[in-house]
């Protein structure tokens, strides 16, 4: 990588990870607010699927799937139990990529695996630049990250322009998986569309231990109530 | 807004609102009709999960969302229990957006909220001179109503060619809102991804009322089979 | 049609048909991968509720949907039980249309209802040459086809650069319905959205029996365990 591959360049790539779900037009009014600014915008679904307030799950997925989009791509992240409270928007610049979303820890998977990942919070101020007025107490996505994400992926708006640099946003839902003799504890984060429970853990938490990756998934007959996204139990590996 | 702002003029932007689901390919295939006539088309979902046969929501939704959109979008909504029947096309052109569905009453929630609008029947020679010719009877939206709004996205149909304007489109599904002393009566609309009942009460409905608009949405543990979306059955708002 | 329309000449459009649902990122990760190496291409979703592990149904929604998308579109179908095995993936070129799948029968029905096609197994060599080297054990969607296709949608990779014709790609997961006297036997493919059974029986199969066209389609109460589309079981229609 050259030395500058970390600066967002724009691409017109916008993608969007929601806990909306498809039965409402909700995904279809972001979409239709980030056309109405940059009409050019390509826009690509990741999931609106996340359960329901659960931001762990969209920078779990996020962290591990965005380096296979274009670098300039903006990716927008709206699972947001705070919506209408104080909180602020957090804004990630990371190997090119630029990442939006509530301040409300989604966004700490991507700052724990991207390269010299730089983060902000976007300032009123750029938002009363680019017209963005009275809001919604329920709606920010359509109100504040379309407009926002439109702006970054024309290349009118650059990660420097949202706000100071800071280096304390809010910190992620997940513990870190734990590495002891003969036991390794790690979170699931999400079960996924075939059934898989899958975890925060990686091979090389399980690198010693004798069921090796395998058990990093855990195949389940059918979810328990004590392994439920919501739940951030945790489960033991058995090993020997 | 200037004195032209409802006149369409294409923007390149078709929405889709139907009760087909994403389970099988006729969403794709809908907009591979579109693709074919009018490459450059940006396609937008706005849902696909309306209740089977049920316009109300369709309609209710789509006059809450259109003006998200650019200017000059076309708007497509198919939920059609009368498919294959005489049932004509309407085509409604309000504040600068261009509106496709079955006169069965789904258009009728946006000819009540936006402004000036003017309605059509599609003729049937329209149709033909664009070269839709024998239909299935049971695929409208893939015979019919892609076609035509590929030909307005593209700007070479404009909602003036479509037919004769007409004062009389079938009137939509629900009673407007019943407001007296101590009791306003609303129908349920549908049941939204967070399992919200969504109702057509407003806020100015429930104004006098000690309630007030937290109301408006009713958060169930479960829905019942009366507030289904297709009973329309009512509830009543206690109040004092 | 002209003697040519059975050559591909690229138009930029790509279809996705896949078992991967939406409520993972993988669907998402696919376009961006398609996106990084062909920023122009329109992106189209066929369907991605494919049941998990059963080409039959992915085939037979294809085989009846690619001609209403324009000539020049790469269909794209992932439902891939054998992935990570040394399975082979197929490419065939049939009515200017291209079509990439893993060589595990999904394409059969294409092949069985197009016109003139033909049939490739896609080389090591060509693989190597766009770039793609080492890639995972589960997800060949992204690592292989969603390259392959973005290349053949920019018009960089023809289906004749992909291998040497071959006359025996894997067969088909499906009977032939069997039409005997008084009995038709086909088998049920797939579920509809609507809860319709949807079968491989046509309307000529069944044009010399009394009940005629309308019991291709069968609306039953529930699906049954002997009618789901993993046991591709069999029903009679009762005729006289």
């Amino acid at each position: 990588m050259s030395e500058t591959s970390g600066v967002f360049r724009a691409s017109g790539v916008v993608t969007f990870t929601t806990d909306f779900g498809l039965k409402d037009p909700f995904v279809g009014v972001l979409k239709g607010q980030v056309l109405l600014r940059f009409p050019q915008a390509r826009l690509v679904d990741l999931t609106h699927e996340i359960e329901a307030h659960w931001p762990a799950s969209a920078g779990f997925w996020l962290a591990r799937s965005f380096r296979y989009f274009p670098a300039g791509t903006v990716h927008v992240a709206v699972v947001d139990p705070g919506v209408g409270s104080a909180r602020a928007i957090a804004a990630v610049e990371a190997e090119g990529h630029a990442f939006l979303a509530p301040d409300n820890g989604l966004l700490a998977p991507v700052l724990e695996s991207a390269q010299a990942p730089v983060s902000r919070r976007v300032s009123d101020e750029v938002l009363r630049r680019i017209g963005v007025g009275v809001v919604s107490a329920t709606f920010h996505g359509r109100d504040i990250f379309a407009p926002l994400a439109a702006e970054m992926a024309a290349g009118r708006l650059a990660p420097a322009d949202l706000g100071a640099v800071v280096g304390d946003l809010v910190p992620g839902w997940l513990d870190e998986p734990v590495v002891a003799a003969g036991q390794v504890t790690g979170s699931v984060v999400t079960i996924d569309h075939f059934g898989n429970l899958i975890t925060n853990l990686e091979a090389r938490h399980v690198r010693r231990h004798r069921c090796g990756s395998l058990v990093t998934r855990c195949r389940c007959g059918a979810p328990t109530p004590t392994c439920g996204p919501g739940s951030t139990s945790r489960w033991s590996i058995p090993s020997g």
